[in-house]
């Protein structure tokens, strides 16, 4: 079988996807697009956007719908259709975490950006990794069924692109959700990808 | 079975769920929550939001994941693998989708909502619409597969929800988004739950 990830050079929405394929020893091809071609390839881009996931051909797009793709065929998206739902509903949660973090991070207008961070790094940051932590730790270090899923790989290879925009350490004092992260870190295949990739 | 979805007394996040719920010819307790109750309600719900969807005491949340769990129980997620992945994919682009228009719509800056304006009803709603268009002709009047699944459901529940944000019939001039409608406003179940719940 060939398979292509398109992104850009950077982790962000591509990581989960490229961790979801490592996990599952698969060989891919791991394209990533230089800024400088990206106005010429995005029309021909399926709403103009990134990541891309291609199987023998056939094109798939928007990222979670690609690591839940891929994390049936590892048999890591639960084990019944309500462990699947307890999965897809953590993964939604943490991907509404990133875009309110994101929601600050590209705001172009400075004064709206200053207007937003007090909120955001006040209210809503805490209030959802004090709930996140709370998750993991009842999960056993995992951020559902209390055993890896694919929600635990989505949330690790999102972790530098979230702690970049808020830039901040965002597991800083939160050993559960740390545990979270580390479980992955620590899978053999992982492991040996962030070792080739470090940024 | 005892199920019970909660959310506000409009359509909205909400009505994709009731639309599921009543294509599988399902009892449910239908509860909605009137505005002045939510400030004392908020706290004991899952991140703080609704709809929430409770099945024998089990409660679960986030509406697309509730959505993608019934699919799965009436068998219109995909016959493979692959079928789910394509209909995951328009269902996160139609979300995408909403919370741009959703952006513009709770913009409480009247200057930025006006600058939002603009881009909005100029570039992004013309540009998703006339892909929504040919996606639903290539499909024969459906939004994936060529055939009735939850991303038709999805999409015709959400869309009075998304016309008030936008201010604006959305399928005007749009045959083939207009049948994809019509084919689930006209499933006898939907034509009945409509017609018991005109707004």
């Amino acid at each position: 079988m060939s398979i292509k990830v398109t992104y850009f050079d950077i982790t962000a929405l591509g990581e989960p996807i490229r961790y979801l394929l490592t996990y599952g020893n698969e060989k891919f091809d791991d394209v990533r697009i230089e800024r400088s071609k990206w106005p010429e390839l995005k029309p021909s881009m399926p709403f103009g956007q990134m990541p891309t996931y291609e199987e023998d051909g056939k094109v798939a797009h928007q990222s979670l719908a690609i690591c839940r793709y891929l994390a049936k065929k590892y048999k890591i998206a639960g084990a019944d259709d309500w462990e699947a739902l307890e999965i897809d509903s953590i993964v939604d949660t943490v991907n509404d975490f990133r875009q309110k973090i994101a929601a600050y991070h590209y705001e172009q207008d400075e004064a709206v950006k200053e207007a937003k961070k007090g909120p955001l790094f006040k209210e809503t940051i805490p209030y959802y990794l004090e709930k996140f932590e709370k998750i993991a730790k009842d999960n056993d270090g995992h951020l559902a069924v209390k055993k890896l899923t694919w929600a635990d790989l989505y949330f690790a290879g999102l972790l530098s692109y979230l702690n970049m925009m808020a830039n901040m350490d965002l597991l800083e004092g939160k050993p559960s959700l740390q545990a979270v992260r580390d479980n992955v870190f620590n899978l053999p295949a992982i492991k040996a990808w962030n070792d080739a990739h470090k940024q």
